[in-house]
């Protein structure tokens, strides 16, 4: 039995064009001995840079990504191959991220494998396919998924907990949950159109990966009891 | 209700006087603009100095801890302070997480704040203690804490389950749930020797914030329901 994770309107991607000339950005790159134009762009380094960039407040915190992704890896769900991970991006790329991927714990490294990703194309390793992205928005992923039924955890959704989503997904042969993956405010309207359900699992503003983690693992016991 | 965490045996020091003539650490601090013996040991960037160190397999990764705690203190139970945190160190030093505290989610800000702690032995703001640092060791430290109960979590314990720790820490009223903060290996006999119960929450080997999280979930769950 399969379930879906998408990490969606993700606040990652590269430093867009209108900043890649700001001396936050280069005088950052140069530390890191890249282009400007091919590190990710991060609030932590490019707060000056993103001042005037649109929708900035939602944008530049790979550190979301990051530590999401290590909550949804680092599980006996994944382990047993029983959960796919896709992080839509808010500037609509799609990354997959394939089976029994282990990422870097260190931050540094992670944002370094991003950067690679995203001049590649793709990140192989003996013949296995570990992580690719290309342009998609979240209709194009979902077509590709196909769910059965669309999920989106939102403090604003119905408060109804994990252990109720968890049990949804086991009933269900093949549904998605959508986690956002950006600092503040909600989904976009196009995106939350696509829910079938929205669901709060807690009254908190709880950060991406906490929610990420308390999910998953109502999942796993509904699907693998303590394992 | 209070429950307490204890990170215990963490993996967070500063760079041992063996190795803070190594060209590895001396090179690394050079780049951060520090002093070789005022940064943390760390294996991403210390591995070849590393080499010889004793427990080296034990040592330099503070990632665990940076995880682990960024778990505990993005919950509802600690927001509604009913977790007191503590960080027990390889080199028996203990840091108290105070009320409130929220700690870096940028890995690199989180390392140069533990490297400010280290200096100063305690991070204030307006006038509230947020972290403090001393020389003790975990027998001194419960000492102080004086748990009712000390339930440690290891792989290698009792298939309880973190449902069963939750139910045990919400019918005691003053109990410790202890998770080791190393990469590899098991408590060291003399901390395990102090554990009225061990329990693991998994056959598999779990790091250490998939099981701070999933544990503070399940005694969240007990003490305050889905809130």
């Amino acid at each position: 039995m399969m379930s879906t994770l998408i990490i969606a309107e993700a606040s990652l991607e590269l430093v867009p064009e209108e900043i890649v000339q700001h001396s936050a950005v280069r005088a950052h790159a140069r530390r890191l001995g890249k282009e400007p134009r091919s590190i990710l762009l991060d609030r932590s380094y490019h707060h000056a840079a993103m001042l005037n960039l649109k929708d900035a407040h939602r944008r530049g915190r790979p550190d979301i990504v990051h530590l999401s992704l290590l909550e949804a890896t680092s599980i006996p769900l994944y382990y047993n191959d029983m959960l796919r991970i896709y992080v839509h991006t808010l500037a609509d790329k799609v990354i997959v991220i394939g089976r029994g991927v282990r990422l870097p714990k260190n931050y540094s490294r992670f944002v370094g494998l991003m950067e690679d990703l995203f001049a590649k194309g793709r990140i192989e390793s003996a013949g296995h396919t570990l992580l690719s992205v290309e342009g998609m928005d979240f209709d194009s992923l979902l077509a590709m998924i196909r769910p059965s039924m669309v999920i989106g955890l939102s403090r604003s959704g119905d408060m109804l907990g994990a252990e109720h989503v968890a049990s949804t997904i086991k009933d269900a042969s093949n549904a998605c949950i959508v986690v956002g993956g950006f600092p503040k405010g909600t989904f976009s309207a196009h995106v939350r159109e696509r829910f079938d359900r929205t669901v709060a699992i807690s009254r908190y503003s709880l950060e991406a990966h906490v929610v990420v983690a308390r999910v998953l693992y109502e999942v796993e016991k509904a699907l693998l009891g303590i394992c």
